[in-house]
């Protein structure tokens, strides 16, 4: 993606998540950028488009972070616990678009109108339950050796995911946050959703 | 609360979820009533009101369904996990009234004008923080006596309170689900929220 591409979509992401992605126009987002209006056009054809690319965007913060510890070798509560730490800094890192997220997730997506725009809504859903796989596939394979206790799989699975995403509901990003912060809370986190399987 | 004014609200919840409440109008809930705007205005004076005390009385919901199981004198395990079997299907039987709260939490709120509304958003946060507070308290004593592992607080409720209010994302009332299913589905989660912090 270019560079001015990616400028446009995290203002796009900022301003949906502060004036909610239905109120928001791309007037908001072109005075958030400092631009015009043509140049948020010049890269998505409509409002409907830059929001769906916002969606894409998030799904794709998490899975870059978390396929590099893919590893099927790993014992399933040990790679549980290095997705979620991999899953918390990419999130909490890129907030914004996951807060937009949240919010098609409550019902308030915008209504889909051109062939792109819900072209991009069923990638968003492809996406989102890929991202959900990997999840469910250590959560399987962990039934299945006796690791984690035997429970129905999908309120399992989507309720450690929210678990371990409840920090972008209040997560607020401050200058003294540390790597240290960062670390200590991803742990805690993955501490709590491998023993919740246990 | 007056019979009238009740079956306003459960409209209005209704709505406010479908449609969004930053979207949807008083035309829209009289529209869904089959009443004129004149009965709304009758109970609430504005919009703002109406989502106000549709967020306080989801938050009423699940106060007077836990509060009975309170026992200071639980063991902290068995007081969370019967607050949790008490909160499931009190929230998931008021579901639309959640969802509403839930639009309030990813930024979706609508700004209040008038002091009647500002009055009535202190309340809800007031209301929200006792709410909380109740799980606080006890995966407070659990931790000050062993029952469970001491980390952040604060992270943990979240987290916890996330977690089994994940059903809230995903929930469709179903005629065929029986009071087994909901049973069933508030134990795991009970399960889970005393696993994940033990």
């Amino acid at each position: 993606m270019s560079r001015a591409k990616s400028e446009v979509l995290d203002a796009a992401a900022e301003v949906f998540m502060t004036l909610g992605a239905e109120a928001a126009s791309i007037d908001d987002v072109a005075r958030h950028l400092g631009a015009t209006k043509g140049r948020i056009y010049h890269h998505f054809p409509s409002k409907g488009v830059l929001l769906a690319e916002v969606c894409l965007r998030a799904a794709d913060f998490a899975h870059r972070a978390v396929h590099p510890v893919l590893d099927p070798d790993l014992p399933p509560d040990v790679q549980l616990r290095q997705m979620v730490c991999a899953h918390i800094p990419a999130v909490l890192g890129s907030l914004p678009y996951h807060k937009v997220i949240l919010q098609s997730f409550v019902g308030m997506s915008q209504k889909s109108t051109t062939a792109l725009e819900r072209s991009l809504l069923a990638d968003i859903r492809q996406e989102r339950k890929a991202y959900e796989t990997l999840f469910r596939d250590v959560i399987s394979r962990g039934m299945a050796c006796g690791a984690f206790r035997s429970q129905n799989i999908s309120v399992a699975l989507h309720s450690v995911l929210l678990m371990v995403n409840a920090p972008v509901f209040w997560y607020q990003p401050r200058a003294e946050d540390s790597t240290d912060f960062m670390t200590d809370l991803s742990e805690q986190l993955a501490d709590m959703a491998v023993a919740a399987l246990q």
